[in-house]
């Protein structure tokens, strides 16, 4: 009973991140999505666009990966990609939260999982590449979808999406050529910055 | 190309899940949860509490099961446990939306998840039945931690909860008695009526 008191706590700690609040926003703009949203349709992404990734993955390893990816930010917030600031106590923040939200977990889950957040991290596995690429591919189709109103609203410029964008391709380079025709799109009508 | 399309255009489509309302409180009373939350909860507690299905599971495909299962709802709209009107009509909404939802997909992948949707629906196979009990456990567990916000505002009464987890106990045995526990702690405070 131990064992599922823990992972109940841990389930129910998980609620929070429904309340973590992302800049993107939805398709249609009328609100910005938060954390777990943006999880999902990710994980859904990872296995329906599976076959693009340069290398054969493991679809399941992949999914849990991408629906615990942003646990930690129950703690440190979602930092803003372009938020150069913040971006500097990122890591020291999320390395925090990590210890103790994992560390609510019976012992071999918290390896387990604690250790697939390290990997999303690192990118260097085929699945890490591809989650990271489905991390970037995903507020990029919103964005697009929402007219580029979260770029417009934040000034973003075109080095600064392609700098954010610089390994998207170590995914999928079929998702990257795709990605790659809507920046471009969007720097042309304005609502990302020349 | 084509194919990459209609993945894309299935994706964003499903954007729309984001906005429909679901009865269920967050745990902290703050606001009711989304169906694309309850969906990315749901398919967490597959694999952390997958050990206590009754009987061993597919666990990937429960986890694509319980992502798209509310898809349908992007049309069909969320109907509520205890509204018998709405029951009524349900089923019929729920097929409509269906063909037309799924039918955004190349053929394969169209295939693929409409019968995931079925067999979740059916309730026969081993994940269709874990994937349900999911579905009763994780609502359970938000208006348990929320102080019964739900239950009260709709003045829910034992016989509503017991009938709706009628069948709750075939995907696990072990959640359906800690499931019992909170539903009797609910009784005696009051949440839910006698």
């Amino acid at each position: 009973m131990e064992r599922l008191e823990q992972q109940l706590r841990f389930i129910l700690e998980l609620d929070k991140q429904k309340e973590i609040g992302r800049q993107t926003y939805l398709a249609d703009g009328a609100r910005k999505e938060g954390d777990a949203e943006h999880a999902w349709h990710m994980a859904i992404m990872a296995f329906l666009l599976a076959d693009y990734s340069n290398v054969e993955i493991d679809i399941l390893k992949t999914i849990k990966m991408i629906l615990l990816h942003d646990v930690i930010e129950i703690d440190a917030g979602d930092t803003y990609a372009y938020d150069n600031e913040a971006n500097k106590t990122k890591k020291a923040r999320e390395l925090k939260a990590a210890d103790r939200i994992y560390g609510i977990l019976p012992e071999d889950q918290q390896r387990e999982y604690r250790a697939l957040w390290e990997e999303f991290e690192a990118m260097e596995t085929p699945e890490a590449k591809f989650a990271n690429t489905l991390d970037k591919i995903q507020p990029l189709l919103l964005n697009h979808a929402s007219g580029g109103i979260s770029w417009r609203e934040h000034g973003v410029k075109k080095e600064q999406v392609m700098g954010r964008n610089a390994r998207t391709h170590e995914g999928s380079e079929v998702l990257w050529e795709y990605a790659k025709k809507l920046i471009k799109e969007n720097i042309k009508n304005g609502n990302i910055a020349e």
